[in-house]
């Protein structure tokens, strides 16, 4: 059932996880900090079960959602190059089962089995090309595009396929997604309003389910762009056109 | 001379370079593509001297720079998770020289010195963080506070310390810095103007030279934010006011 996207993530989680001693596994409910500037991160964090919610809070009390993990995904990666970039905080969004690693098991471990160091290797560049299409979406996009991508996104990383080939996300709310996004609550409901009146999404306090194939060629009108993200003619409407 | 970034990201370069096989060096005129879609990528790559532009071309000629190397910073490492990310074009700033080093190259090395794939790891976390940061700007920040960080970024990476605590960029034309913004180029020239009205920064065909402790505290008085991105409340003028 999973996606193309998330077979590869597996396959590459696999190879890590067999380079990695088991670890005995730590329960976060669901709200919980994980880490963050008051309690420091253990190091490199496996998801077992659940989904995990990293994010940037500024002294407002609003935050920018990095990104959001789930199962055999890994993150807390910044406490490898030490403990200058504690801005990060780290908090579970469903009750989470969660392994850690510290930054010395890593590197001793990366001694032992180098192709442990290659696995987390891959899986960084994947994460910085993420990145990139979203720093791409974030500097060309309009709002309504950066919902439907950030839909897209989370059906393929954290839904889970129907026979009707929707993906069906567990419930994620207005706000994180605006937090996601770079946006206000209000307009992302007003977004996902519109996409569900026009059948690209249906949702309830549960879940969303996102017609996938439906919004991507939703989208493609909506920007003229070519199915692969990485051609794109998303420029039409740029940043330009924002308050200077 | 070099920033405290500078020297943190030095100290890693060495520690990379001490496991890598010198290879022979290949030389890139200005203006000149590296690799792109047509022209595949060697591998990974390092600048021993020279700019690279590193970009995600659109169809309709625009683009968006990614990011932007010089002197002992590595580039290509989407080689290292295969062929499918051909999106990327890395194109030369200046006259380059460069080495290269192939995926199977890499792999091999980090196998024989596992002190490689933690070199490399931490490469590309502080990456991921560099990357966050802009993401949090792009999502946050209206475009003259996303001008002004992208010359406090440009001054602190490939600037020239002087004597008087202001940094020299060489030539860094306003259509770059405005494919790094996402904003258009006019935007730029007229954020430029005003910077330089206001005593902030002075430019030239050759160089910018950014006074980047006055441009800090002047940004820092913009946005209310602390010192620390990491604690900005930037907030208050968000995307949400961006057409929906």
């Amino acid at each position: 059932m999973p996606t193309g996207a998330r077979l590869t993530a597996s396959r590459e989680m696999e190879d890590a996880l067999m380079y990695l001693p088991r670890k005995g596994v730590m329960d976060f409910r669901k709200g919980q900090v994980i880490f963050d500037e008051a309690q420091p991160s253990r190091g490199l964090y496996l998801v077992v079960q659940g989904r995990v919610k990293m994010c940037v809070p500024l002294h407002d009390g609003c935050q920018t959602v990095m990104d959001i993990f789930t199962t055999d995904d890994f993150f807390g990666e910044s406490s490898l190059v030490g403990a200058a970039h504690t801005h990060e905080r780290a908090v579970a969004l469903d009750h989470c089962t969660l392994m850690a690693w510290t930054p010395s098991e890593i590197e001793d471990q990366v001694g032992k089995q180098p192709r442990l160091g290659v696995a987390l290797l891959q899986m960084l560049v994947k994460r910085s090309l993420d990145y990139e299409e979203r720093l791409q979406s974030l500097a060309l996009d309009k709002t309504p595009e950066r919902v439907i991508r950030s839909l897209l996104c989370f059906a393929d990383r954290l839904g889970a396929r129907g026979e009707d080939g929707s993906a069906t996300i567990p419930a994620l709310t207005h706000q994180v997604i605006s937090e996601y996004v770079g946006t206000s609550r209000e307009i992302v409901t007003f977004q996902m309003n519109h996409l569900r009146q026009s059948g690209y999404i249906r949702y309830s306090r549960k879940s969303i389910q996102v017609y996938a194939g439906a919004l991507r060629e939703h989208l493609r009108q909506r920007t003229g762009e070519a199915i692969d993200w990485g051609t794109a003619e998303g420029r039409s409407m740029t940043a330009a056109e924002r308050s200077i």
